[in-house]
């Protein structure tokens, strides 16, 4: 097959891959085969399953999915998805779509982040916290990313939005201290990495957002990092594209609790 | 001890940690102990090990420093560290600590591994490849991060220059290319994740580049990704700093071969 009757087979998939970032034939065909390999590893049974099989993507491990952990997950209004499934993992995630779909803002901790999130799909502002709060960081020594959180909290940010941190421990501490202190994210997606904090503070977020009913969608271990946290936000933004397209029959994407 | 006592007990410590983008008394206690826990999983003898240090703290995952791969490390000039170390691995790290002295530009796949770059330590110009080439990839059904390399390679982007893949394996693949052909970055350093091509397209990056005599730095398996390859870059630009301020003694730094 020539390149150029590659790129008429796969014309009809544009549509498809094209929120993988695929405008080529060429790329569509490794988005293609990628997507495949990756729901092997992780069948796409329920909305979780789209979370995991995501990380798995983002990381090149497949061993990835059963690291990432949903919380904040009571599902008070008894919706389902097309399938009728009630996995209760899947309530974040249907949480983070319909805030896609409400085009609520996306704030990540960092530029790297928001570089990370698609531009198609969604018409959500995508901002970071990073640069904000220089002030509070310099008089109180606190990091700079912590001391940009409670800043964009201060005014009124994270309510209701999208909140990503993908790299920076002490971001989702003080975003955990803004949940405790009653802000409530329509929801988190948390997978800072490394050695210091990480792993405590995504525990912390996780415990504080349960307690207040903010659904989380975040990671175990010390591993992690801006390019899955990305990722995985632009899950949302996939899932929030099929049920606008109508391949996902969700009620629960227009109406609210 | 009061946030402003540690800010004053760690000021002096500053311009050491900055470099991790640690600027809070907060930020550099994170970043200390951060460095201390990579450096008990991997020591660093070698300026090699630096890299493989770098990997475990952007992964998060102790057992990376095992996937990292040096090439195109024909040692011609001779010239050793400050240990007089002559681990021929060291001579990619060298390689981009000089290109990095040498102001020479950091040209990178995509935004995102862009975004990851600092902006401390260097004066080299950062550019992304991503958004070169459109009419080239719709004309031949090529990727756009493919034809975005082979377009800046057109225009000599990639002679001399630091030449960084985080995300897009048919970029590494083009980069290959352009080797095979006669371009000579002063290093590259790819580490593109993922299921389809990811560990292929380093793979033949390592044979064309030693082949070539092209020093590179990357990785085995399906793992990688823009935080890791951003993660390693700067590390180069922090050994060029250590070079700087006479932390490290490198005639090499000065001299070309």
């Amino acid at each position: 097959m020539t390149t150029e009757e590659q790129a008429a087979d796969t014309a009809e998939s544009t549509e498809e891959y094209a929120d993988l970032g695929a405008t080529t034939a060429d790329a569509m065909a490794i988005a293609e085969t990628s997507m495949d390999r990756v729901r092997e590893i992780v069948p796409h049974e329920t909305l979780a399953d789209r979370i995991r099989g995501k990380s798995v993507h983002a990381t090149g491990d497949p061993e990835f999915q059963h690291l990432i952990r949903f919380t904040g997950t009571t599902d008070e209004d008894g919706l389902t998805d097309e399938d009728g499934l009630t996995d209760e993992d899947d309530a974040p995630v249907r949480a983070g779509a319909r805030a896609v779909l409400d085009e609520r803002p996306i704030v990540t901790d960092i530029t790297m982040v928001q570089a990370g999130i698609t531009g198609r799909g969604h018409d959500c502002p995508v901002r970071k916290a990073i640069g904000n709060g220089a002030e509070l960081a310099e008089r109180t020594g606190m990091t700079r990313t912590a001391a940009s959180v409670l800043e964009l909290d201060r005014e009124g940010v994270y309510e209701d939005a999208i909140a990503v941190v993908g790299n920076a421990p002490t971001a989702a501490l003080a975003l955990a201290d803004c949940i405790a202190d009653g802000t409530r994210p329509a929801v988190v997606v948390a997978t800072p990495v490394g050695f210091v904090k990480a792993a405590e503070s995504r525990a912390r977020l996780r415990e504080v957002a349960a307690e207040h009913g903010v659904p989380t969608i975040t990671n175990v271990g010390r591993r992690g990092g801006s390019g899955l946290a990305a990722g995985l936000t632009n899950e949302l933004v996939h899932v929030a594209s099929d049920v606008r397209d109508g391949s996902i029959d969700a009620e629960w994407a227009t109406e609210f609790p």
